[in-house]
């Protein structure tokens, strides 16, 4: 099949169908499809739009370019979460073990990505000892014995989304509906799980800035997603202020064990046990996503979570007791109060410039070679609403020795918005699709 | 300048700036924009188009991206000519010693291409001892003392046009208004004359099939040509079947003698005229394009414009005597007969197919480095319209032992429609755009 064939299809607004697709997504991995002709593809796909029998075909064959796992050995419903990725926004590390308690596997592969935190799996490196490598045979028996396991996705895991996003970063063609969703549901196919649950976040700090485009989103992963055979369902959740209050690794770590432990309330914990109930109800697990959240809270009341946690940490060789004293989780050197300059009310936060400002400290990646301060971050003093006064802390910076202090600084401070009103309060969940 | 900042700018439709334009051309040659980057652009530009600024810009950019010539020493108005290229089409050879012969210079820089036949330079290289290699000082000094020059352009023209259409040629992006027109022109505005007449060709064996679509380039060409600064005007004609009856190299060359020698009337001569007149009406030679063509046909009738072409000949290292022996030409060894096989009239010709047929023979290529058969070709007896008997001549194939004489009689006999209805005949020249 002549990529020049192909291409032009699409440029003309034409559907491609499954062999052409196959056919682009395997050249691009095989080097058949010179990167210069996938390129041009993806901006054609970009302009011209994809149906969903397109997309679909995309996912099934970018899932299908390395190696897929086969679950079917490990016994239950296996389950796994997604989020398009938001700031202070550590929901997997407080469901994946609150939902396994309830007996539905949670199989987890992560990806290590560009944030503006590490994600979840830098998060964990900052357990002592923690490792988030294994190979599928472990995975597998850990998933099995404990009920739950975070690891790195392989390098063969949907090897055609590195390729694709690797030519979409240089050259404009990240924000296109179907290539954001076969580039996340390819992933998940291939990990094999039954049950997948999707955080999509809308405001200032994620990937979609408006409610429309991130319910679009949401719909089309989970329609997707249905048509590939798997339960899918998705939430469209608040990224207009941090999620959490801890933005960093081994911040968002502590942050998660406080809401394990039942010490720390909030969005976070809403969030998380909101995804957690609706992977429950779609397992089969309850009856209602109501009956889900009770359930959840009783794990936390009655410790099996934390306790969970500490197995699946230790099943990854970390220190387990870290469950139990976060004083064992590295700890940055220096603390440096940012206050408000005036008295009002927190109107607004920049979320993405105070995830840049973690990034400043070192919490976060630029290039993909870049180490990361694990004990940096920032930990935030106010929510958007709150009433403040001239001189109140607003944010603690936990800095190191490598951090633009200075720089994170003043980023935050010009991130949180006073002004003389109260902002109408916005709902955390703004829609659930499924 | 960032690479991304400009396709994504396309991507949505915007209109790039001088700027933009100039870091794309610049970044295309020098590597800063990659393959794959420029494809991208590539693929918004075919999709979203270019308005007459970014068309016209693009243009000048490419035309500076490498050499330009200066033909300012070089007394008189300078011309040159453009054919999109078809079949049998070799009006370049008739009126560029023509228009010589009243006093415009004729200074024209030819490309290789990948044309049915080969370009004019390869059918140049069919005369003995002729070549198209000389420096820019010594074609100046040939321009300045015979009056005209036709020679191989160099490397260094418009570099940015060959590293785009590299890239257009491999990911479905030739076919595109702008990035045609640019190519074209930036070679044009960088050959330095001040005079430029177009002939596009539109029908079976033209890169535009549609009047439609060559009326739309040839408007768009001498709307930026003049935009530019320089004096464009174009010709839409017939290729719909081939213009004259020889194909092939020195086929052509052998036509062209017969009608500077007042042997050979028809298309070819009607066309090389009206084009010849068009440049001297322009360069303010003569008074009317009517006073033109009258003015070359008594450079035909006294014999100036023969003597013109050996004294061309000679200055480029030829056998002026080709001129008046085309028996000095290469000959093809066999000579095929393709006839009809009813009775009828000539309906239409599948006039790239005639090419291909000629190709087929071994007088074009299919890659750059492939070599030609010059003396090869097709010689047609018949014009659509012509009654025909079955057993009569329609074609002669001037073959070799590298020909595929099978392939080319097959497709040649495929290629002409015979059926019994004349057809209503089609004007030549369709359209004249100034």
């Amino acid at each position: 099949m002549n990529p020049c064939d192909i291409i032009r299809k699409k440029r003309f607004g034409g559907e491609l169908n499954e062999k052409e697709i196959r056919a682009f997504v395997d050249g691009a991995v095989d080097g058949s499809f010179a990167d210069y002709q996938v390129s041009a593809l993806l901006m054609a796909i970009c302009i011209n739009g994809m149906s969903d029998r397109e997309t679909l075909a995309l996912t099934l064959a970018m899932a299908k370019s390395g190696d897929t796992l086969d679950l079917s050995d490990v016994p239950g419903v296996k389950a796994d979460k997604h989020s398009t990725g938001g700031v202070g926004d550590t929901t997997s590390l407080i469901l994946v073990p609150l939902v396994a308690c309830c007996g539905v596997k949670m199989a987890k592969m992560s990806g290590r990505g560009l944030g503006f935190t590490g994600g979840t799996l830098d998060k964990l490196e900052s357990i002592p000892g923690m490792s988030i490598e294994k190979d599928i045979e472990g995975f597998k028996q850990q998933v099995r014995e404990v009920g739950c396991a975070i690891i790195g996705q392989t390098a063969r895991l949907a090897p055609a989304d590195k390729v694709l996003y690797g030519l979409r970063d240089v050259t404009a063609t990240v924000d296109c509906l179907p290539l954001i969703v076969s580039s996340i549901l390819s992933k998940k196919l291939a990990a094999g799980c039954d049950v997948v649950v999707l955080d999509v976040k809308t405001g200032s700090g994620a990937l979609m800035d408006t409610e429309e485009k991130s319910r679009q989103l949401a719909e089309t992963m989970v329609r997707i997603g249905n048509m590939s055979g798997k339960r899918f369902s998705a939430l469209i959740t608040d990224m207009d202020q941090p999620l959490g209050s801890y933005i960093g690794n081994a911040l968002e770590v502590e942050e998660a064990i406080g809401v394990l432990s039942g010490n720390i309330d909030g969005p976070l914990k809403d969030v998380s046990l909101t995804l957690g109930a609706h992977i429950l109800h779609n397992s089969g697990a309850v009856e209602s996503v109501e009956a889900g959240i009770a359930l959840l809270n009783e794990k936390i009341k009655n410790g099996e979570g934390l306790k969970k946690f500490s197995e699946m940490i230790a099943a990854q060789g970390g220190d387990p007791r870290v469950a139990y004293d976060t004083g064992l989780l590295p700890k940055a050197k220096y603390h440096i109060d940012v206050t408000a300059d005036r008295d009002g009310y927190v109107t607004a936060m920049r979320t993405d410039d105070l995830g840049n400002a973690a990034k400043r400290l070192g919490a976060g990646r630029e290039r993909k070679t870049d180490a990361l301060d694990l004990s940096v971050g920032l930990v935030m003093k106010v929510r958007v609403g709150d009433k403040v006064r001239k001189g109140d802390v607003l944010c603690t910076l936990h800095a190191g020795d490598g951090s633009d202090r200075i720089g994170a600084h003043n980023l935050v401070h010009k991130s949180i918005l006073i002004g003389d009103a109260r902002p109408a309060p916005k709902p955390l969940i703004r829609a659930v699709v499924t």
